[in-house]
């Protein structure tokens, strides 16, 4: 196994702002925060995969929530991936990012949510959210906050999330027990008990 | 109202890592990423605030949640703002980043979780969260998640939460109905009715 050392250094532009006061209807703040700035051109992972046929079928968008989880183990990180789909379009896609990023709020279907951007209530309206893994209540809260109708999950067997909230709440969620989803979290949480239960609040 | 040009330019390391596969029990990843970095020595919104005497009586930990949401209105955002409290000290401070960062998922309280870091369940199992305004359902999934069993709230008159849901899991939610929280929201509502409806799914 070996150690490789990989330093890069970006050079920026931090933040452009027209200030004009917080007191108006729409703050003119364009500014593009130092700490967490989405790319300039795409808030998905892979810009080639923004958006989607519309007649993909439902089963590719597991799928992209599959190689969102992958892409997550492969970079160190918890197999959780998710995307959000509106009218047959991916508009956000994303994972896990609590060793990548040391984050405690970029659950899969967070990441998901947050690169796809503001959004209209009524697009969340039509939106379905397909996960890897039952969402828990941070997700789950988040799912009825935005009142994202439908959910679609990879597999309940290694973790059972809000499963019922979202269904007491109205909303349709659907469950696959997909083989590929139970194999990812089985082996993670066999190799990473520690870290499985710190993303789970355990 | 004058309208100010700011621009400012920085350079900084992005990445440093030790790769070694992530097939192990520890990835030995110490990456930085470019693109939600904490600041290096804290993660409070002021390093000067970081932390809290202990014998700091609770109503300064509601003066600072709303020290926060009056930041947050100065940016030109959303005047919600929270703190994370153990054991006397601030572990995390934040406010509500929709409009500074254009996210959807960094509420007040999600902001002051997030910048409190990784943090074990035995922590946040002693933590209370003190927030300006009653929290919404993703707010209130989050507190479920980590099972923070202690929640301060400003003021529920301007916008209702979960709070039911905290109680009925168990979560001792206490509300305080301060006057300047409901002054920040009820001027805040009345001016940007639409960029409130966004931030809380209507």
């Amino acid at each position: 196994m070996g150690l490789r050392l990989a330093a890069r250094v970006s050079v920026r532009l931090v933040s452009v702002r027209l200030v004009s006061g917080h007191d108006g209807h729409r703050p003119q703040t364009l500014r593009v925060p130092p700490r967490w700035a989405p790319p300039p051109t795409c808030r998905s992972t892979s810009s080639a995969r923004t958006t989607t046929p519309a007649s993909l079928n439902p089963t590719a968008f597991l799928d992209a929530a599959i190689d969102e989880a992958e892409l997550g183990l492969a970079e160190g990180g918890i197999p959780i991936g998710a995307v959000l789909v509106h009218q047959g379009k991916i508009l956000g896609r994303g994972h896990n990012r609590r060793v990548q990023q040391g984050s405690v709020v970029l659950h899969g279907e967070m990441d998901a949510l947050e690169r796809a951007g503001r959004q209209r209530a009524s697009v969340y309206r039509e939106c379905t959210l397909y996960t890897t893994l039952s969402p828990c209540a941070m997700c789950s809260g988040t799912i009825l906050l935005y009142g994202i109708p439908h959910v679609v999950i990879g597999e309940n067997r290694t973790f059972q999330g809000e499963e019922e909230l979202l269904r007491s709440r109205g909303v349709n969620v659907e469950v696959l027990q997909d083989e590929r989803c139970i194999a990812l979290m089985t082996r993670f949480i066999a190799a990473q008990p520690g870290l499985w239960a710190e993303d789970i609040g355990e």
